[in-house]
């Protein structure tokens, strides 16, 4: 605990509150009474208890902060302006297009680590730097504040789990219990209790308080750190605590108050309230700088022509390869590193390799966690079981977080799973992502060269990997830039420019041959890179094949490479004829499943046999 | 209990090892360890325990059985085969393309309510029926057959907390605690205590058992339906049980036995197997059936041209209407009722409304098993909230379940509350589900009509609404079919036909009648039918105007409307150019975003004057 009386921080509290109340109201929108219930808890955080520098928030070894209940936004600006960072008139911004005080908080925001506001997700980014703290030799502490309504999410007990069975004592997570969800009371209302069964059943050591209470909570908050259990610090509250006409009221969620309710209000704060403290806040300890270096190259790569390898079994030797050199690197996966091959990394870098068992949104959480704090964490399962975690892929988005997804498994070719198992939307979901770089890969050495870019650049990428082994079109040495294609056949007379990846690819080969002894020509491309497009390259194959365009994938019709080439192309003229899965497929041979549904050789061949 | 013996019930699950060992050996491929741990559970349920009828797996009150731990299907047919329903021949082309006993049960099977092998999915759909027994006043007990890796999906604890919630004592979930996940043991491996607890906390009432003691499992079993609360059954047992030599093994997830190992292994369990015992099981009791049909029509509308009405709100509206009419029509919300409008529901017809709170995936489960009981559920909450609960909705696609969504809040035009709030993404997520049809309403008498429709026929709808109060722009008795668009603006001499939908359509509206000042016409469609698209009337339309399309969505351009109609239409020779979101935007006034994002009157008018 540091130097400061409890009385100050109560008063600190009603600043808070009086800001976030003046800031919602001036901007007319906004959740003033979700902040008055976390204030005591905020304000003893971060003026009574948080080792960090306010000047630096990125500082390596400061302790970390997650407003998990990302509505409570207003309270987090207060905090920020009270301890200096940000100027107080700013805090009347609230909202508008030219402040960086958004609804709800995104790192456009120094302090703001990740983008919060889609519920349940603020405490696998906790565990995510807990982990990378304790992987870096550092102290830092994560403090998670939560609401008691995203307590439904799956995606918190995903998380819960996780911690404890790693026994990540450096994590604590704040519930503000505050009984009313949006709509309605919550499903446990104050039944703290019920709380602390759920979180001890998962690992946890619990603390029951009372949230208003400023001598409870920084009495709780000394014995941080404990034991080797996360700490999970359960805060009974009211909503919209300190205003005496709204607080444990419903009706209130997302309501800003009138300009007469809000002078109401600050005139019942006010005379308590203590602005100007400043931050009488215990420094950071001084420890070694974690080596976050990017390399200035990775290893070279080494296969063979035409020998036989599976892309996502080139995925894992990339991972593996990188890891040797790029110390940043880190691996997660949902308990399918033997077919996603992760394994490779896992078995070279067992520490740097987090396990997070059969719970993919917390896996994509803890990853943007990781990327927080400066590593490079590559996550990985079967493609179509990103589809479990694409809120929180979208939001790691807006967190222009630097997290690297790699999905197996994809398309009718993996065979006799069925479709549960298939990954045939991935594409769609992935180039919806904001900011994200989609890559498909055919062979071995594409596979590992796009690897290398991944881990070097920032932002989110996705890999998409195939089950079967492929051969190897590609010399060690070839190139594979993002944004770029490669032309594999064209010959002057090429009837249509087909577009495939995977799998597809090889069976758009097979087809150029077959099509060649009837004296047809077609183009091939390899369009590695789905977003971004190599336009160019594509446009201008297409405009010596009369503009015309067959794209092959395995993957539905909606929103993938097809989609991707006509939306990038059509304004230009070109027509985009797209082989692609129409139909709710069936287990089978990857073979018979790839004829059936239209998109192997003979089906190219058919196609452009009909076209022009 | 019914009068079967144990002895014989162990002969009967030593055949269903049997039967999945032949069936995985034939294939090839599969899980039979998975089998062998739970058979002697299904045994005792198929065999000892469930009310239901062999013949008709579909009759309204047999007791439903939900396979969670899908991988396990080759156990479920071997069931299926063995109470009679199918032929014990079929069984030997488990995994084949002419054989509907796939890799992973789907609904192609009359006794697979549901598609699962997409893990954590299965206690939802479970919850949705339980629900659904007490709304149509029948008794049928649900059973979900759960492993125990899949515990660790968050999706598992959302449903338990919403079944301890509502006290679902006719629900039951049996754990096949295996110890052994795909690529290591399970965090929690044989701990059946640490199961416990978390149930308890999540109200759930608890059993542990010897999984492979018949004598235990029946007895257990024969307390299902006390009490007040959910039941779960936590069954120890070992993967591969009753193959000495693979029996609680790393190693063997996923992989079929040799001939000679299934050889060994047949050997092992045949002197004790019994076959052909048929199904001596107790029949469903006799009880008045569910009231599930179709009305002929729904009550008209009544709007006046030209007032404001949001689609969120007409969405309300609508759903309070044809809850009138269809007592089939159910409704589910995620703690956000207040914003979808699905509290006009929940006001007139409270006993058919599920609240869910913050807990998507579940909701989308629950829905899903409502809708495998015959009712016609909707669910709704901000559209990008559904990206949590992506996976649901594309096994519900697997499942061709009958199920209707509903995401309000779309795009840059919410305004204030920021990124994280804006659905952005969620028409590419829609448009690439397996059997959707995708719905864009502009006004509210438009999103009636479609409402009616989505209540009347089958199949994953989704309906994009918007927070904005837009203008009536149609007349009470215009009529809408699914696939079809409106030509709102049309003259000859047009230079190009402007496809658009919700907000945007307005502002298509706007820029032509400001370029109509300038002497430059456009052609306006209302795109209400994103999937299927109306084709043909936007290619008859964009003839007219020299092939010359834009489109213009509140959404971000990859799969949305702009690459529905490209992906459609570009084959044709027409040439879209899109207008759409391309960044990452901020909080701030709608119009405000709508400008600085592209996607207003202004950006309509510019970009028609540069086409040509």
């Amino acid at each position: 605990m540091n130097d400061i009386d409890t009385d100050t921080l109560k008063g600190i509290a009603n600043q808070l509150r009086i800001h976030s109340i003046e800031a919602t109201t001036a901007a007319a929108s906004g959740h003033p009474t979700s902040c008055c219930s976390s204030a005591d808890l905020v304000a003893a955080l971060f003026f009574g208890h948080m080792r960090y520098d306010p000047k630096n928030p990125h500082y390596y070894n400061n302790d970390r902060f997650i407003l998990s209940k990302g509505h409570a936004a207003p309270l987090l600006y207060a905090a920020w302006a009270e301890n200096g960072f940000i100027p107080m008139a700013e805090l009347l911004k609230l909202r508008q297009l030219d402040s960086d005080l958004e609804g709800h908080p995104t790192p456009r925001l120094a302090f703001a680590d990740v983008a919060t506001g889609s519920l349940g997700q603020g405490l696998s980014v906790g565990v995510g730097m807990a982990l990378c703290a304790r992987l870096d030799n550092l102290d830092y502490r994560t403090y998670v504040l939560m609401g008691d309504g995203e307590c439904s999410e799956g995606s918190v007990w995903e998380a819960a789990a996780l911690a404890g069975h790693n026994q990540l004592n450096n994590l604590i997570a704040l519930v503000d219990v505050n009984r009313l969800g949006q709509s309605e009371p919550t499903p446990l209302g104050h039944n703290l209790d019920a709380y602390k069964r759920r979180f001890e059943g998962f690992g946890w050591r619990t603390e029951e308080i009372d949230g208003h209470d400023l001598d409870e909570i920084i009495e709780v908050l000394a014995a941080v750190g404990l034991g080797h259990q996360p700490l999970v610090i359960l805060a009974k509250t009211l909503k919209g605590a300190g205003i005496s006409f709204v607080q444990d009221k419903e009706g209130w969620h997302g309501r800003a108050l009138t300009k007469e309710e809000a002078e109401k209000a600050i005139a019942e704060l006010k005379p308590s309230a203590k602005s100007g403290i400043g931050h009488p806040i215990a420094a950071p300890t001084s420890l070694p700088a974690p080596k976050n270096e990017a390399p200035s190259a990775y290893p070279p790569v080494n296969y063979k022509l035409g020998d036989k390898v599976a892309t996502r079994e080139a995925f894992g030797n990339a991972l593996a390869r990188i890891g040797d050199a790029d110390q940043r690197v880190v691996a997660l996966d949902g308990d399918t590193k033997n077919s996603t091959y992760s394994e490779k990394f896992f078995k070279k870098f067992p520490n740097r390799f987090t396990e997070c068992f059969i719970a993919e949104q917390n896996m994509v959480g803890v990853a943007t966690g990781f990327a927080a704090r400066g590593k490079v964490p590559f996550a990985s399962t079967f493609a179509t079981f990103f589809s479990r975690a694409f809120d929180q892929v979208r939001v790691a988005g807006i967190s222009t977080a630097n997290v690297k997804l790699c999905g197996s498994h994809v398309g009718v070719s993996i065979g006799e799973d069925g479709p549960s198992q298939m990954g045939l939307e991935d594409l769609a979901m992935m180039r919806a992502v904001v900011g994200s770089t989609v890559l498909y890969p055919s062979d071995a050495v594409s596979t590992e060269k796009l690897m290398d870019q991944m881990a070097g650049q920032k932002g989110i990428f996705f890999l998409r990997t195939s089950r079967p082994k492929t051969a190897v079109l590609y010399n060690n040495d070839e190139q594979f830039p993002i944004g770029g294609a490669k032309v594999l056949r064209q010959a002057s007379g090429d009837k249509v420019t087909v577009v495939a990846a995977g799998v597809t690819l090889y069976e758009a080969l097979k087809a150029a041959d077959l099509l060649k002894s009837e004296g047809i020509g077609i183009t091939v491309i390899d369009a590695y890179s789905v977003k971004p497009l190599a336009k160019d390259v594509i446009q201008g194959a297409a405009q010596k094949t009369n503009n015309l365009i067959l794209t092959v994938e395995d993957h539905y019709a909606e929103g993938g490479l097809g989609d991707a080439v006509a939306g990038e192309l059509s304004a230009s003229g070109a027509k985009v004829h797209k082989l692609a899965v129409r139909e709710l497929p069936h287990s089978g041979k990857p073979e018979e499943l790839m004829a059936k549904y239209g998109i192997d050789a003979n089906a190219i061949i058919q196609k452009v046999k009909s076209l022009g």
